[in-house]
This record gives structure tokens, C-alpha cells and sequence, in this order.
């Protein structure tokens, strides 16, 4: 990331004398949030409203111009969203709510109390409350619950003129009509075709014309992850979404997907780090939630490390005889629990990118065992000279031969690990940095322990 | 990830009598390959051509329909570009690199030999060469090398439908006019407006009434990671590109804006994995480039985990007097070391959101150790009993104590490094679960010694 700049700016004004939105709020000095808010885009002012407490949040978004409340609405997250229209309390929560499209009005009733969606959705006027209700039949994290369920299909044989009268009739969001799905007379998608080439064809050109030439689709239960990144893959700035007997029901947008895309991977995020993900933003999370997520883990991996105490428990009258050996355990282990991380966290990428199958299981492990010799080769021979020259050559040798032998297990287990989740239908992202070296530990050090017996004669 | 299933349609496939094109390629059957590439879409024809060799990459790709083939050669990564255009090496190399757009023909020429990147410029046509290296004047990684040059600007006084015949005689690629930018007289940026919105007008209508409420640029040296997460967050399908005067560019297009977005999280990734990203995907990277990016970290890492090994030798003689000390070393460290790094994951995650700045240190640290405090609390009550049982009491009382300090200490000082790499300018990414674990080990071992000395009355 190298958007600190962006960060600061706030940070760089307060220091010039202007203050920031929450300094401008401690002050007191609502005119000169009235400024800030008139001057500043909305990306900023949703940024900077996030980052409110609930109360606080509802008394700036009075103060927002009407047309721009709706804007700053919509770039709330769901959580905010809900804590707004609670803070609000009054008529315009359901103007806010009315203006969302449909999946976000789907996203945001599943945070709210079951009695206040109830209430939200009865006052909608129809047409809008039957497209939310569609949205809310499917499943959550399909593609057909993040769709949007108004588009404008066309004809195969309608002529681009026509078609073009039909988008202006539609009166849709402009989003919602950058790429018009072609069907025939049954509803089954033919194929799209992009709305600048409706416009620049003659106006009487069959659409069927112009079709893309490949087209594109997900059944409405697919994962919204993959129709999402298949969006990106393909360069799509809209997706055809079918129902079970393959006519279309809806479409994905761009900006949807993107935000999908950045839900997945804030997912990823918190499961590399060894924890469960959380669905609110860092700083709302409460202490519990946070250490709930984190704390299932830790005790899953606590156990696991429980097997090294047993390991060390074995080997305790050579660790008596040689106390020594001790003093080079941790710097063994984490040396080839860094090992499998680096290993397993780049396999699990290539996954995620769909660089990598099942299938190419022997080719990584190979890959990964010459890696992680050629490491150990390398941090063994540095190791050797100066352990040696502290501790004799012979204690030099114990700890580079298990370097070398440590960096090529971890780093075989750390490709391994990942492959063998996937088989097992499990998200390969759970083969995490510290799971990864948790598991390394206990072999670690039965390879160190047997490595130093032969080599001390114990 | 649950694309499992996607992903191994192929397996599948393969199980069911038909043989994927790496099974057909090795059956030497080129009309199986030639019915394969028919009836599979583009995006299935790339990601299997990424997986062939070069030479056999090369074959395939002369099978494929011509238009086709210059779709598939765009899907392909810069790398695959290259190596597909050296094994070639005929006349269709001109023709498929002059069919990508401008910001793709710059990225593809970084990766060739000098002297053929030259040859190909050369022989493009005077416009496209001009575009391709008004691209390369900018530097790597900015908005200004990866925005599309070709745009269709619309002065603020024309009328909706004169601007269509404007985008009709422009004959851009439909991506390139979804969204067109607006300007004055002096070239100047004035607003955006959607290209459906130009449809949908009234055809007298001035282009400057449709203009979008909030408009969003970027300069043309902002980095590429900033102006795409700019998309991401304010759903733009394209972000006009300023010069240092303002005036207008070049358009970054959402398509780009997507895969700028997968390469930055795949950098994430690799850093979070405690290693340095490489632009190559994983099964293409020799074993010496993997070696390579992780070798410098691990090096790194091992010298500050050779701090662990004086922290010990100076605790030498109280692990001679308990030897059993040194049984629950990894366990301790190690738990300390997935605290530490769900903690800093979580607060990497939340910077690179832009949920949290460098001014809400305060309250991270404070989250931070209320968490690990709360963790260390339910982990040692859990070990107490067992470890009591086992090992007495009092040594129950070392670990459990320990177990406390060690998870709030880590949580800590995982909310505080990331904010601290960005307070000194470096990506806080940086702070990977490997360099946490590193760093917590020593302080670690040092607190679990003082603990045990005090307690144990050594």
C-alpha cells in the first residue's frame, strides 16, 4: 500500500489549523462542520462518517444536502447503515432506504432486528418490495442475492434504435444498463452485447448483431465470490445471472462485484492471520467480538502446541545432559515455521488465482522441497562459522544439519497443507501463518533432537 | 475461496473419459485439442494456455479462430505475452500486439528484450506507437502508465446528442466510453458524465446538465493501488487522469482498475507470508526467484531470532537448575507468536481499508491489550488445572502467568508495529505473521524467565 498520503491528508489539515471532522464535532462549531461537509467529496465524508460514534454519525448526516445524504448512505456499510436508521428514528429512514438498490436494501435488512425489517419493507412501494423480496429468496453469499434484479433485456431481433428507445424507457440507474443481456422469445439469454456498441451501430441493426462473442453467465446459487472473480478475470463490467431452467433472473454489477471481491478478501485477510473473519470494521468491532474471533483459533492451536511439550518431555535427559540444546529452540523452530508460512501462504494464492489445482499437487511439492533445501543450504552454511566458533563444531553441525532439514520439511509441509484442505472442501485460506508453524513445531523438534543424539553420541 | 468446484471441473472432466488439454497434448491428438479449444470459452482457453509450456503454449495457440487468438493473447499475464511472442516468432506477433490497448502493450514490453521491445514499437502504426509511449513516459506502477490514453472528452456546452455522434465517430473499444469526461475550453476537467445517462437525455439537452454530482480524478503519478481502490470504494467504472496542469490525459478503466487490485493483493499476500512478492505466477517461478523472495526475509528473520539464543544463554543457568523450563518453551512462544500476529493481520487489514490512521493508535493499543489481556486470561485458566496436575502447581501458576503477559505483550505490539511502519513511511504489510513471531520470541522468553525466577524463587 503506498496510500499513506491519501490517509494523512486529514492528519496534514489538522496540523495546518483546520480541524477535522471529529475535531470540528469536540469543538462544538457545527457551522464549520456544515463547511466541512459542503467542501468535501463524498467518498471523504463517507469515510469520515464511518469512523463516527452512532450518535454523533446521526447529528453530521442531518446536516448533509438532501441528494448527497442518499450518495453518503449508500457508501455506509451495512452495519453503519442499520445503526444510522436506528439513530434517525424518523420519516427519512425510509427515503434513505427506498434510494439503496436492491441488494444493498437486501444487505442491510439482514442487520436489523426482524420487527424493523419487517416494518422497513411493508412501507416500500410495491414494485421496489417485490425486487428486495427476490434478492431475499436466495441464499446469502450467492450471486443471486448480490444481482440486481432490474435490467433491461432485449430481443435478438429487436434493431439497435429500438433497443436504445427501451434503455431510455427503463429510466434504470446507469450502472444497471452498461451491458444489455439478448434473449429470445423464451427468456434464455442469447448472449450481451455493450450498450456503446448499441449506440454507435445503424439504427437499424438487429441487436443479434452485435453480440459479444463470448458470453458469459452463473447459475443464481453460485458462490458471489466466483461470479465475482470471474468478472474480473473477464474483464466484464456486467453479469448475466440464470435460474435453474437457464433464463435470466438478473444481472451483476462492476461495482458490486468489486465490492465483493474486497468482502473475500478482507476474509483471507483475517484468515491468514489465524482467526475467524469478522463482518464489521476493525474499530467497531467490541473487545469480545474481536477476541471471539481470534480466540477459537488460539485454542485450537494451543492444543495442537501441546504436542511439543510432550516431544520435549522425551527428549528431557538429553536435554539435561545438554542443556545447551535448548538455548537454540526457538530460533530453530521459527526459522522452519517462517519457512512453511512463506510456502504456504504463496500456494495458497496461486489457489486463490486459480494458478494452481489439485492435481498440480507433485509439481509444488517438488518445487517446495527444492526451495526449502536450497534455503536451509544457505542458512546452514551462514549458521555454521558462528555458532562454531561459540559453541564447537560439532554443536555448528547439529544446528545447520537441522536447518537444512527443517527449511525443506517446512516448506514441503507448508505446500502440502493447503492442497490437502481443498481436497478436503475445506477454504485452503485456513492454512494460515500460525497454524502452519504450530504444526511445524512438534516435528521440528523430534528432526533437532534426533539430529543432535547421533551427532553428540547421546 | 469456495471455487473448489470450478476449479476442478478439468478433474472431472478427465475422470469422465474426456482428457483435459494437457492429457490431449500429451496423446499428441491436435484434432482433440482443436474440438477442446471450439467448444470451451476464452477465459478456460487462457487459464489452460498459462498452464502449458512455451512450447506448447505456441502450438496451441496457432490453433486457435484468428479473433480468437488476439482475445486469449490479452487474457494471458505479460510474461506468457512475452514468452508466446518469442515462440512465435513470425508475423502474427505484429497483429496480436498491436490488438491490445495501450496500457497493456506498455506493461508487455517491461518484460521483453530491449532490442524486440524496440522492433515491436516500431512497427506499430504512428498512432498507436504514439499512445504506447506517451504510456512508458510514466513511471512504473502510476495511474498514468496504467490509464487508457484514448478517451472521448465532451466540451461542457455540446448537446447530448451531438456527443453521441462524437462517441459514434470515436470508434473506441466499448470499455474506453462507458463513462465520458467532460471538459472546457483549456482542456480542463470539468465532470463526468455516464454514457447512459447521454443516451437516455433529451437529445438537445447540454452535456454539462448531466453531469454526475461528485467528481472523482487522480494525477498521473499517483500510484496505481491509490486511484483503483479511488474505484473500488466510489463505484467508477473510470477515473479520469489528470497532468500536473490538470488538464485531461487518459481514463483508468474499471477492467484495469480490477486487475491492478488482484496484483496488489497478491503482493499483500506474499508480504503477509513474510516473503517479497515476485510478478511471476507460482508454477512459472524458477525455484531460485522463489528462493530468492523468501531468502531475504528469512535471513533477516534469523537474525533477529538470534537475539532468542543470547536471551537463553544468559538464562542458562536457571534452565540447568529446572530443565523442565525448557519443555514448554515453544508452546509459550509460539502462543505468544499467534497472538501477536492476529492482531497485527487485523490492524494491516483495517489501515489498508483506510478503517484506521496513524492518530487512532491510542485506541488500537488499548483494543489490542484488552484482547490479548482477555485471550491470555482464557488460556491460562484452561492450562492451570492441566499443566498443575502434571507438573505441580506452582510451575502450573509460571505457565498460566505466563500465558497472560505473553498474549497481552504480543497483542500489542501487533496493533503498534504496523502503525509504526507507516508512521515511517513503509508499507505496514511488512509486518507479516513471520516478522511478529520473530520479534515477540525474545521479549517472550525474557518474561517467561523473570516469571518462572520469581515464582519458582530461583
Amino acid at each position: 500500500m503506498a496510500d499513506s498520503a491519501a490517509q494523512d491528508d486529514i492528519g496534514a489539515d489538522a496540523l495546518a489549523g483546520h480541524l477535522d471532522l471529529e475535531g470540528l464535532l469536540e469543538a462544538g462549531d457545527l457551522r464549520g462542520v456544515d463547511h466541512w461537509l459542503a467542501v468535501r467529496d463524498l467518498l471523504t465524508v463517507a469515510d469520515e462518517l464511518a469512523r463516527l460514534q452512532p450518535a454523533e454519525r446521526a447529528v453530521v448526516f442531518r446536516l448533509l444536502r438532501k441528494d448527497r445524504a442518499s450518495d453518503a448512505f449508500e457508501a455506509l456499510s451495512p452495519v453503519h447503515q442499520a445503526e444510522l436508521l436506528e439513530a434517525l428514528g424518523d420519516t427519512s429512514v425510509h427515503d434513505l432506504f427506498y434510494a439503496l438498490d436492491a441488494a444493498d436494501r437486501a444487505e442491510l435488512l439482514d442487520e436489523m432486528p426482524a420487527n424493523v425489517a419487517a416494518r422497513l419493507l411493508a412501507q416500500l412501494p410495491p414494485e421496489a418490495r417485490q425486487y428486495t423480496n427476490i434478492l431475499l429468496g436466495y441464499p446469502e453469499y450467492s450471486a443471486g442475492r448480490a444481482m440486481s434484479p432490474r435490467y433491461v433485456s432485449i430481443p435478438e431481433t429487436m434493431t439497435a434504435s429500438d433497443a436504445l428507445l427501451r434503455v431510455r424507457a427503463a429510466k434504470l440507474r446507469p450502472r444497471e444498463v452498461l451491458v444489455l443481456p439478448v434473449v429470445d422469445a423464451t427468456r434464455h439469454l442469447v448472449g450481451v452485447v455493450d450498450l456503446p456498441d448499441v449506440v454507435t451501430a445503424d439504427g437499424d441493426t438487429p441487436v443479434g448483431a452485435l453480440i459479444r462473442s463470448e458470453t458469459y453467465s452463473v447459475p443464481v446459487g453460485e458462490d458471489q465470490e466466483v461470479a465475482a472473480r470471474l468478472m474480473q478475470e473477464a474483464n466484464l463490467v456486467a453479469l448475466p445471472v440464470l435460474d435453474t431452467e437457464d433464463r435470466l433472473v438478473g444481472v451483476l454489477t462492476v461495482d458490486d462485484a468489486m465490492e465483493i471481491i474486497e468482502e473475500e478478501e478482507t476474509e483471507d485477510a483475517a484468515r491468514a492471520g489465524g482467526a475467524e473473519p469478522i463482518s464489521v470494521p476493525y474499530l467497531d468491532a467490541g473487545v469480545f467480538l474481536l477476541a471471539r474471533a481470534r480466540g477459537t483459533w488460539l485454542l485450537l492451536l494451543i492444543v495442537a502446541a501441546a504436542l511439543t511439550v510432550n516431544v520435549l518431555q522425551a527428549f528431557e535427559s538429553t536435554l539435561e545432559q545438554v542443556v545447551t540444546l535448548a538455548v537454540f529452540i526457538p530460533l530453530l523452530i521459527g526459522t522452519g515455521g517462517n519457512s512453511g508460512a512463506q510456502a504456504a501462504t504463496s500456494v495458497v494464492r496461486a489457489m486463490a488465482l486459480g494458478e494452481v489445482r489439485i492435481k498440480d499437487l507433485p509439481r509444488i511439492l517438488r518445487r517446495e522441497l527444492m526451495v526449502g533445501f536450497l534455503l536451509g543450504l544457505i542458512l546452514g552454511a551462514i549458521a555454521y562459522p558462528i555458532v562454531g566458533l561459540v559453541f564447537g563444531w560439532t554443536f555448528a553441525a547439529v544446528v545447520s544439519l537441522t536447518l537444512l532439514a527443517l527449511c525443506s520439511w517446512a516448506s514441503f509441509a507448508g505446500g502440502l497443507l493447503p492442497v490437502l484442505a481443498r481436497q478436503a472442501g475445506i477454504d485452503p485460506a485456513v492454512v494460515s501463518a500460525p497454524l502452519i508453524t504450530t504444526l511445524v513445531d512438534a516435528s521440528g523438534l523430534i528432526i533437532y533432537f534426533l539430529i543432535a543424539r547421533v551427532l553428540l553420541g547421546l
